[in-house]
């Protein structure tokens, strides 16, 4: 069910908000800065500096657990720079402050992104020293926007990084998104809900992704729903009779095996009230070894079209062992794996300036230098269209390949509208099965990217 | 400058907001839940099973790279509670998302959290299998709450026991978060701020976090603001001249010696303007060497006066080899390793139901086990005021030792207002000074917690 589809649910979503918690809405306001770009911003300011500047965002390293990386983020980003102004509170408090003159705080007020954004869709594989975005816009509005720009790029290719991941290594297992409550903070669960979605995740236990991204939503019941009752027979039947729908009941509360056996008890009681258990769930264990036994037992009792859910710290090794072993695992439960990705919970990113006032500007700090001026990602794929190899040029230099940054935004207007998250995640799907067989395998394996000779001389120039 | 003491300031913080982001304000809707929450309250209203639930919120085991975790997100957790309630559109989308019945839903919006909560103070050192806090209410409200519950207490818990981990690392050493741009979104980014400065950290470089919780922001300047610039000297001198206050000079973008020296001209020449250099900024290399050598500039250069500020991947055994090596470094930026926790970005942590309807509860689940009923944790020191164990117990048992658990929350209602944030980091400081000299060292040791025998007995009868 997709609530984009619904035009008075859209709008409704559109509002859902409720009590406050204390936090003020962090990630809308332009207070979510570092203090140092407003502090650059004044002296901007002052000294008339408002030309053209172009940043671009990439990875310098991939993180050793990471053959290849999916960019995500940039449907956030784009939102975020086209309301992109400074609430009246917000400069009412930034004059209260004392950190800034008032005559610049009083500039703010008609700051809005008027710049272009180029950028690789999301759901692109990349690779280290490869921009996924590159932002053209005067030198205030660029720097305004780093904080946040890396915050929502970052977290999200983060975190559809490892979902392809997972998803690669269970092939025909349908994964949900179980992270919310060990995600770092509200916005990482929602944000992660649509990152997992669009590397391939067939949906998430957290609500209110449907109305937000309309990503379908799976819930089964907790442990504390068995515990209420003083008979587990007694909390499967008062759950189905409420819930019938997708019906999933939770066995491993006190032993697995004897649960099923009572699954198997109540089945026929349901059945008669038309009732169907559509799955049991395992949370704990040695998962393989109960879904062999739970499924005999399931077999054995007339319900073979019970599937068995999986769940419990599960993780790429975990989901590669069900395929190698055959567990009759029918789909699995991703909870803080995938949502603190603790194999690869940061990348080394960076948002740097490439050229400033026509001249392409260069940064020679030990270990994180940079590549000058505006660039491009040439990719170039075998007959069967797997990928072969890229190439990161100048822009203006013509290089074999398809060309993997797009204009996305011009003077402030984005080019299209909203993309479709089915859609996007469809195209991802497509981009993985383009890469490396090795990469897909996730074995370590380096993909080519060079630089463009033009490119190295023109650092070495500077 | 704490914001929380200007009253007009105050209010203004509270509306803090700007432009949508397309995310809705996740953390404060009552959607922000796993789907099965409902799930289960829809299957406790339908069977009116509204008794008296007892909750509690514990980690089942510390990671390897944890001696001791510092409570933290209470406050956050306070604030949800109290407000908690569905708004009508967040009751009209249930109506019409087809997930419940009608009938059900109309229950909700009379639904507010009435219960009760005891809780370690936030900026306790506590350790696995206690309890850090209880809540007791009518089940569906007790149910209701634990994705958020989880969610705000383990981000919070996560970074502040990392926090402490770096300030103990570097005795003297003002520590200062610059990790929101690498944080999990924005709400991660903004948490981070509290939790890190309640855990001993001198201030952040997030702006918003002085309007949200009055904790001090630094910022400096990045290297863009240099790279605008043709040349070094003009970038530092126009930086200087606008931002006079606090000037702190970033010196690696080509080669941080050269910068030093720079820096020992212009000085000079600010003086006479009656501007001071604050402090120099090294944000890669070895950062060490640098230190030295910039500072025998420095120093020879007249400017004993201006500190090091050091920055880039710096965690605790980068800390701790500044200690050994004696490295002239006066105060460190700490990012990613701070608001990400490589090493232990998540916890191991449950809320489980421990008692329903007057009658303890337990889970059996292999390697998932809890220890049953309403639970305290009474911690002994020595003459000197340091810990030197801690027995966890049946609440309704006396037990030598100073019990952690306080009532927070009675009836729905907190017991005091919102706790003051410097109080609760000296708190923090005082409680951290208490543990063991080992953990303090960060060595590998356990600490003693015991499981009280009645306890044992209790949970073996059930």
């Amino acid at each position: 069910m997709n609530w984009r589809d619904m035009p008075e649910m859209d709008e409704a979503a559109d509002q859902i908000q409720g009590p406050a918690t204390g936090l003020r809405q962090a990630g809308n306001g332009l207070l979510l800065v570092d203090l140092y770009e407003l502090s650059m911003l004044e002296a901007f300011w002052a000294n008339s500096m408002a030309g053209t500047a172009v940043f671009e965002f990439f990875v310098r390293k991939l993180p050793s657990s990471r053959g290849f990386l999916v960019a995500a983020g940039l449907e956030q980003l784009l939102d975020f720079l086209s309301g992109l102004r400074f609430s009246d509170v917000e400069l009412a408090y930034l004059r209260e402050s004392g950190h800034f003159g008032v005559r610049f705080v009083d500039s703010l007020a008609e700051l809005r992104f008027t710049g272009d954004v180029d950028a690789m869709a999301e759901g692109t594989p990349f690779f280290a020293d490869e921009p996924i975005v590159r932002v053209v816009a005067p030198l205030p509005q660029a720097q305004l926007i780093e904080s946040r720009l890396i915050n929502l790029l970052h977290f999200q290719t983060v975190i559809a990084s490892k979902a392809a991941r997972l998803v690669l290594a269970a092939p025909g297992i349908p994964l949900i998104d179980f992270g919310l409550r060990r995600a770092h903070g509200a916005e990482a669960g929602l944000l992660a809900t649509r990152a997992s979605y669009l590397a391939g995740f067939a949906g998430t236990a957290t609500l209110l992704a449907e109305p937000t991204f309309g990503i379908p939503v799976f819930g089964t019941m907790a442990h504390s729903f068995i515990q209420a009752h003083d008979d587990e027979s007694t909390a499967f039947e008062r759950f189905a009779r409420v819930r019938p729908d997708r019906l999933t009941l939770l066995i491993d509360t006190f032993n697995t095996e004897i649960a099923a056996q009572k699954v198997v008890q109540l089945a026929p009681r349901l059945q008669a009230a038309g009732i169907a258990i559509a799955a049991v769930r395992l949370d704990s264990g040695d998962l393989v070894e109960h879904a062999r036994k739970v499924r005999r037992i399931l077999d054995e009792g007339n319900l073979s079209s019970v599937s068995i859910l999986a769940s419990g710290g599960i993780d790429e090794d975990q989901l590669q062992r069900f395929i190698r072993e055959k567990a009759p695992i029918d789909s699995c439960g991703i909870g803080t794996s995938l949502t603190t990705a603790p194999d690869a919970p940061s990348l080394d990113c960076a948002y740097k300036l490439q050229e400033y006032a026509g001249r392409p500007r260069l940064k020679r700090s030990e270990g994180k230098a940079t590549w000058p001026g505006r660039k491009q990602i040439f990719r170039r794929y075998d007959a069967d269209g797997i990928m072969i190899g890229d190439t990161v040029a100048l822009e203006s230099d013509r290089v074999p390949g398809e060309p993997l940054l797009q204009p996305v935004m011009r003077s402030g207007r984005r080019l299209s509208g909203p993309s479709s998250l089915v859609e996007t995640r469809s195209y991802a799907a497509a981009s993985v099965k383009r890469l490396p067989a090795d990469l897909r395998r996730l074995e370590s394996a380096a993909y080519p990217v060079e630089i463009d000779p033009r490119l190295k001389k023109l650092a070495a120039s500077l």
